[in-house]
């Protein structure tokens, strides 16, 4: 593996998650990193990307060090070409190669502006980073994907599954604020890679980038959708359509208790953070149905994994 | 032990004193903590509590991993039942869960507002981690309380006092700022337990919380109190009866030179950071007397000791 | 080694610089930091000294705590004798004897106000640091110098030189902000004591301090100085004699493919980070006369080299 930005660097789905549950019983690579560093960059907050990826590095015998991009060092500037006589101090050239000089991997977290979807799928942060670092690159969310927690969403019905090929819901739940569709978007790629059956749920207006979702089926009708679910992934995304809006919505689709009686008994996801009570009930979250915490816990070994590839690769 | 919250998680608060005075003579657990990561999570400041419970961390082998938590992660909700629609974007059921997948011990600080005090002594975060972490918490400084520093304050008593009942002194001082009653409050507590023959002073409007006092004799007058005291530890604190307020002090309460030939030849005591000539003037502090820098040491041994005990728990 | 503040704390540069090639080729040093803590503390932003200190650090075996000064802690007083009842919480008396409790070197990075010159060359705050620690205390750039980044530059000069006395310029450049004279103060001085034959070039009004300039030919005609140049440092800095200020400068001062042409064919440096197009052009930076990365890389050996001496002294 030469990077870790998209789905397309990955050989074999399959083998990676096999990899992670390998390494969640058996960490049989804890000196692999030994004498390496992980640079981890947060351009955006962070909590379990920050601290799950800090501590696989960790259980790899990585040094790691963080940083947060623009508060503790230069606002960087990211167009080429660019006469920089304004508020950034430094091009994203110098800083990737910079890091690439300290550093083994790069580790970036670069949310979208959700102003315009153009700029926005150029993934200018996480792409310039990969042209210009001359080591691996790890996508710890970027503006269009979050591949590190499609991975651990994959691991985490790999590990609960009760069919070859359950049925997987991507359901839209309602969020006070415009978020990234970076999550749905990884997910809905990864899950279409494996034997689950992917259909997902959102209202009109609320359709997720066509490239993306391809022949995944679309309901715009939530009840519908739920029916002989087996797992639930339940998840706030803004319009693609009508770019980081949030046109109104006038069904309630809150994930509750009512809504969970449709399924098949089924698991309940969410990538967290989540509010409560306005994208999932507590009564849902507070239910032996919730595996939230499951999923949090495998994103150590999905970076984990992706780690172990990646220095495997050096 | 299995937090370290309180007084109340000690058994016996003279082998914990006796267990950090021999971890720093003797590093004798170096290797205790291999392979475990304490996590810290910081809602206000730091300088001392920070550097030395990451050093007691690793002094006992563990990784650590500190986060400002809302500056680097989300903000928190603390209210179970809230319907999370406004500026909060995680609820502390989730993060404290999560924190438990990838920490050994979870250390909090988070200061009291000062508004109102019946909510600051519901130690709404403190308790709130402990109620949701799957794994010990320990308090680096909550709304009403600051063990850790009280145990620190007791070793360098131990270490220092020339009779088995010394006398000491914990006198108020002034500050230009409302200050939490954290310190006091736990100082109060943990010297009570000791041999040491505890007493304060402070003007009137400045009790402490009564039921942490209980039958410490209180002096509204500072020279009386100071008389034959071989320990004076000085610290400001806002009012708890006028809540979180600073009711004007006609009395000049700044512990000075004079002050100290009131004592047998005190060591004075603060838990730093302190406001120089304003709190303890220059000539006090500069002196021999000043055993500030000894106590800021032995952070890192009370936190060591504590550690300690929590890893012989898991 | 005692301290590393300026270029007097060098006893013999040349072994200095020969030390950190040594180290850069095998890291024979390996565990000698082991069970020491490297404290490093920033009043400003940092990304390669930051990161390259740090790796220095853990490539020697130490334990690295990293601390943003102001925000994750509390504000310093430096002033002696202050009554300190406004905003400043801690004094610097404090703060550094605190951190030479808790850690065996202390590396400060704390930048100019670019206000009042006298006030600068105080040096008010590495100063105290020096002081009040009682550990070895590194410079990681202050009010007038950059001893960390001037042995870099030492560093990569003494790699790629192909004469004994190469002819080095420092030129200055434009910028849209106003510079510390910092990097291009001890740039100066650290090539003054090698084989080099050093000359300044800068605008009428940018001559920079001449006690550290001394005896350097300085020119106020860029094409001037750069005839026969083997190396060119290009920087900016705002003026010593207006202090602080930037007067305006008619000629095109950008370092750019003409300009070039007129040297030696040079090896063209700069500390980063740079402003492309404004202080060095793309075509010049692009191309293989620019050793920037280099000098970046070289940056965690000057590091190695510095903690080294200082660790071998304790």
């Amino acid at each position: 593996m030469k990077n870790y930005i998209s789905l397309a660097d990955i050989d074999n789905l399959e083998d990676l998650i096999s990899e992670a549950i390998q390494l969640k019983k058996n960490n049989n690579a804890a000196t692999l990193g030994k004498g390496k560093t992980l640079g981890m960059l947060f351009f955006n907050p962070s909590l379990r990307t920050r601290l799950s990826t800090e501590k696989a590095g960790r259980l790899l015998g990585m040094d790691v060090m963080v940083m947060n991009a623009d508060k503790d060092g230069w606002a960087l500037e990211f167009e080429d070409g660019a006469v920089m006589d304004s508020n950034k101090a430094e091009h994203i050239q110098e800083a990737a190669g910079v890091l690439s000089q300290y550093c083994d991997i790069i580790a970036v977290r670069a949310f979208p502006e959700l102003k315009d979807r153009e700029k926005d799928e150029m993934e200018l942060v996480i792409n310039s980073f990969k042209k210009y670092a001359t080591v691996p690159v790890v996508n710890l969310e970027s503006a269009t994907g979050h591949p590190l927690q499609a991975l651990t969403d994959a691991i985490t019905i790999s590990e609960l599954k009760k069919s070859k090929n359950p049925k997987v819901v991507l359901t839209w739940a309602p969020h006070p604020k415009a978020l990234p569709q970076s999550v749905p978007n990884s997910f809905a790629e990864f899950i279409q890679k494996t034997d689950a059956e992917l259909v997902i749920a959102n209202p009109e207006g609320y359709d997720l980038n066509p490239k993306i979702t391809g022949n995944i089926k679309i309901y715009h009708n939530q009840e519908e959708a739920l029916k002989d679910a087996d797992f639930v992934y339940v998840k706030n995304w803004s319009s693609y359509e009508n770019y980081g809006n949030k046109p109104d919505v006038s069904e309630n689709w809150t994930f509750n208790g009512d809504k969970l009686k449709m399924t098949n008994n089924a698991k309940v996801m969410h990538c967290l953070p989540v509010r409560r009570n306005v994208v999932i009930a507590d009564e849902v979250l507070d239910s032996e149905h919730s595996v939230v915490l499951q999923q949090a816990n495998n994103r150590t070994f999905a970076a984990q994994a992706v780690l172990k590839r990646l220095l495997e690769s050096l």
